[in-house]
């Protein structure tokens, strides 16, 4: 740190990116990336961009993506926002809304108590119930930033669509903002409610579905006025955010939508068989609707569990959080994946 | 704007992205982007990183890219600092170091002011010379954040080398922001002062020389403490920031750094066939070390002059400000695009 930095932010403490090991091939069960490939389409798309626009600047409006996703998603361009992926957006969002203070569940993406922290936003943190569900209840009537991840991470477990309207309902001068970045693994998307909700911001990305992490795109669909504050905050600060190539590719991905949700099937089938055999071996599973397991075992810690694996070559996550560190969250990869995932599992449990 | 946006960002003047017209294709001459196209090995690192990363998140360390900067510069990596173009960290600069007061032109590139605004930094604002040149004088001893593009736009004037690091020694106790956008096209980039100065901020871009402005990467070159604190913002608001694809591609245009700069030496001269051409039609042309011109006519306004050309399918870049206002500022493109902009501006002043 320098002398010369700003007081709040020398206070600030500083997010640690995830691990990324380098010494050898890892199967990779840590950060829920998809194991399926971009589309064929997607890929010609970055190769014409790279080759053909690469020199000019961007499309600070990001036309073409923006009428795409407004299509699949059945509403109007002027209610979708593009950012340099979902983070960007929650970031926003803490800047406009969070004056009021913002609440949130105690075990969730971490990202949302940095971006309170960093915007200088009060926090009232609700604890997940016993069940490690959300305590919906918590959340009526407050009338702050709502900030709310269905399905939740690491838990994996979603509220119902019901719930999620009445807590919009229960807030009208405050903004309610679902996180669904795994909503396409199960959970039921909240994007028809922002026709009818002018308080509601829905947060999607392409990082996990869509197999673009590696690329960086985050969209939100709401209302117009919503999203033209977070226009204005994007012109404010870097107007370019999402480069040529991502727009190209993330519009041939929306073009390719079927293949996307075909994968999604994949991973709902793989998660099945991953649940059955972990709960033969003794493991507590968590109830997902996400690309992720949260899970425990009686015979070994989470940590030790998340060692030895990592000796074997598999890669999980774990949380030094008091209330979770007996699980890890195992993200759900190839059917192959999996099956070493399980082998590998067994073989330390001394049952196989 | 909604009706739960927080004050401040309610009061803030939204900036509004440059004309890029979709009527018809134009000789664009209005963005100072390169009239070349990346190297080959850019392309093709492009086309790997899709086909093989694009599911994988991206290394926010950005190891590879840094390592290469550091190399090409003679610096450690812990010197390099990397982000989604450059605007993104004079945003950075401005929320970190803005807490005294910031300092620039008043004619220079028009987000200083915006960023000033949106982080609340109180400005001194200190007008150009008579000449357009910066009045350097008036930038020692404030110990404030001093913001100035080296050279400068849109005048395309430039400081000497030792002028910059009188201001920097004259502002021990600031930060001094040397905005280095245009450095390639003839300037002298302070980035060896950086090792003797803590204060001194040298910031980089690849959409200039290095015709790459829709991959979004920007750079900063100072001292380990400088750069950690930029660090510490950028994991605090959007570690993953550049994606893959801009990551390798940066890596390939630095490893062919003789490409680009031999591509700079082209357009220096295409620079002074145009600035010959148009002080030959009586034009007055402030002296550029960049790539672009900023040029007069007693004989037709800047407006006009701007209007009459886009109707002739060439695009300029027209300031609606008072001092500057019979000014454009024309980028240098390919010779053949300089001939035929002069072409086109014989006929407009009726001398062809």
């Amino acid at each position: 740190m320098s002398r010369f930095l700003n007081d709040r932010l020398a206070s600030l403490e500083a997010y640690t990116p995830g691990e990324q090991p380098q010494d050898k091939a890892y199967i990779k069960l840590n950060t829920n990336e998809s194991p399926f490939p971009p589309s064929k389409s997607v890929l010609s798309a970055v190769n014409r961009a790279a080759a053909k626009r690469l020199r000019l600047y961007c499309d600070p409006e990001c036309k073409v993506l923006t009428n795409s996703l407004a299509k699949l998603y059945g509403v109007e361009s002027k209610n979708i926002f593009l950012s340099n992926g979902s983070d960007d957006i929650l970031n926003f969002a803490f800047m406009a809304y969070g004056d009021m203070g913002a609440i949130f569940p105690d075990i969730t993406y971490g990202f949302y108590k940095v971006f309170a922290e960093l915007h200088g936003v009060n926090t009232e943190i609700i604890p997940l119930c016993d069940d490690f569900s959300i305590d919906s209840d918590a959340f009526m009537g407050k009338n702050k930033l709502i900030v709310i991840a269905n399905p939740n991470a690491p838990t994996g477990m979603a509220l119902a669509l019901d719930t999620i309207e009445e807590i919009v309902k229960s807030n009208p001068d405050g903004v309610v903002l679902i996180d669904e970045a795994y909503v396409d693994f199960g959970g039921e998307s909240c994007v028809n409610l922002t026709k009818k909700y002018d308080n509601l911001l829905c947060v999607g990305t392409f990082s996990k579905s869509r197999s673009m992490a590696g690329a960086r795109l985050g969209f939100a669909v709401a209302s117009d006025a919503l999203i033209s504050d977070l226009e204005k905050i994007k012109y404010s600060t870097n107007p370019y955010n999402i480069n040529t190539l991502t727009q190209l590719a993330g519009a041939a991905a929306v073009r390719d939508n079927d293949y996307y949700m075909n994968n999604c099937q994949k991973i709902i089938k793989n998660r099945e068989y991953t649940v059955n055999e972990l709960e033969k071996l003794g493991f507590t599973v968590l109830p997902s609707s996400a690309n992720f397991v949260f899970a425990k075992s009686d015979k070994i810690s989470g940590k030790e569990l998340y060692l030895k694996l990592k000796e074997k070559g598999v890669l999980i996550r774990h949380f030094e959080k008091d209330r979770i560190k007996d699980f890890n969250r195992i993200t759900i990869g190839s059917a192959k994946e999996m099956r070493i995932f399980i082998q590998k599992t067994k073989e330390i449990l001394g049952e196989f």
